[in-house]
């Protein structure tokens, strides 16, 4: 019998893939089980993941999380802000919905805190709201976690005091400086159940690092494979501590140019 | 004379930052210049990028190179759908806004199309409109792009006959027979000016890699930097080519039960 495409599965590869016998067994690629028949059961089942947008936010540091964390099983992600609605980033071309408000949500397993330029990760630090909201947050979160300056927006909620983390390069110096933080050039630093990561494209290293301990090794290995994270970028210019000060002028005034 | 943290550049690293020193310049770190103004000098010196943005894709495919776009000097990237508007992904939870219509534009620099689940794959394949689109792009764009099954949007579109192409492994086989392609297992491919990535996370080291077409290795190098892109995955499981069996199983199995 001939399928059509709609019948087809595009996603079959080598192995005969169980997921896409499960699209099969529900009539057509095209048929949607009804989604809160099959996220109902999972309530309780799957971790409650809210990924704080605020003003400025780099884009790749609460999607990169959201792509990973999303794949647990029976997992929410939520993009969580002061107000519903399109949150710019700091390019200002594009925007993220906040699908919540904080001021709608007092329980989350998991807390991600974004980076932002200097002007939005600025703002986020003077923002008492947000940072008492994150305060209340973390006191009943499973993990509370961060990507690039989003720590510099843990620090100044208080959250990491006598704490090991990590941060973007070119911010160490201001979070060694100005907090009672002990800076480490990793990738994501764990303390306790707060984890940080390094800039932007570390959340994704770091996300997958946090699958393994809500799901096990196994369950983050999968998710891996899921999004294909097999990096090949073609240099080696992404280690501060192995570029010299001529790069990082320009990867900042990159940065600079870019941002609104 | 003693700043305030708003004064204060959060991003000033060992590098003597040029960006902050010009946030300085600029009188606070909060003084935002206003965009217009810097942006449309630009018009014509930095590339347009669009990005099609379609029910269910998979939110890392148009996010993680737009990151890397983003900041190319002068870039404009756009997120692009058949209406303007929030725009899901293949889990549901999380939407990007579309902040232009595919009628309204009819020339762009640089085309990227993402790839989607089986659901939002196919229904992209099936959408004559859109396969107009893409194509009518295409004749005049510098650069055409895809991300994961982004590249069976192309060859629905009959971007890729007779060429060399990627994909998402999991979608190899369904390239290969369905379309005169050559499927190779690759992070990016390029043919003349055509470049599909790999699935999902691939699209990092493609949108490098196109950042260094268009702007140089140092100006690639110093975006790389600027993303702080030096990946330390916790696992080594990202490579279908080194999965058995069972991991393959089980990534195609996450990826169905969190999609809708």
């Amino acid at each position: 019998m001939r399928h059509t495409t709609t019948r087809r599965n595009l996603m079959r590869g080598a192995a005969a893939g169980a997921a896409l016998a499960t699209t099969g067994a529900a009539g057509t690629a095209l048929a949607r089980p009804a989604r809160a028949a099959r996220r109902s059961p999972a309530v309780g089942k799957g971790p409650d993941i809210g990924i704080l947008l605020y003003d400025g936010y780099s884009l790749l540091d609460p999607t990169g999380p959201a792509e990973v964390l999303s794949r647990l099983p029976g997992a929410t992600v939520t993009m969580i802000a002061q107000e519903r609605g399109p949150v710019r980033t700091d390019t200002g071309d594009v925007a993220v919905m906040a699908e919540r408000r904080i001021a709608d949500v007092d329980r989350l397993d998991v807390l991600l805190v974004p980076g932002a330029g200097n002007r939005g990760t600025v703002e986020a630090m003077r923002n008492k709201e947000l940072l008492r909201w994150i305060g209340m947050i973390d006191r009943h979160s499973r993990w509370t976690t961060s990507v690039c300056t989003g720590s510099l927006v843990l620090a100044a909620a208080g959250l990491l005091d006598g704490r090991q983390a990590t941060t973007y390069w070119a911010s160490a110096d201001y979070l060694r400086t100005h907090y009672d933080v002990t800076y480490l050039p990793e990738r994501y630093v764990r303390s306790g159940k707060i984890i940080t990561a390094a800039g932007v494209s570390a959340g994704l290293d770091m996300a997958l690092y946090l699958a393994s301990l809500i799901a096990g090794d196994s369950t983050a290995e999968a998710i891996q494979l899921a999004i294909e994270y097999d990096p090949r970028p073609p240099f080696d210019a992404g280690n501060a501590a192995k570029a010299g000060p001529e790069l990082k002028e320009r990867a900042l005034r990159l940065l600079a140019e870019s941002q609104k």
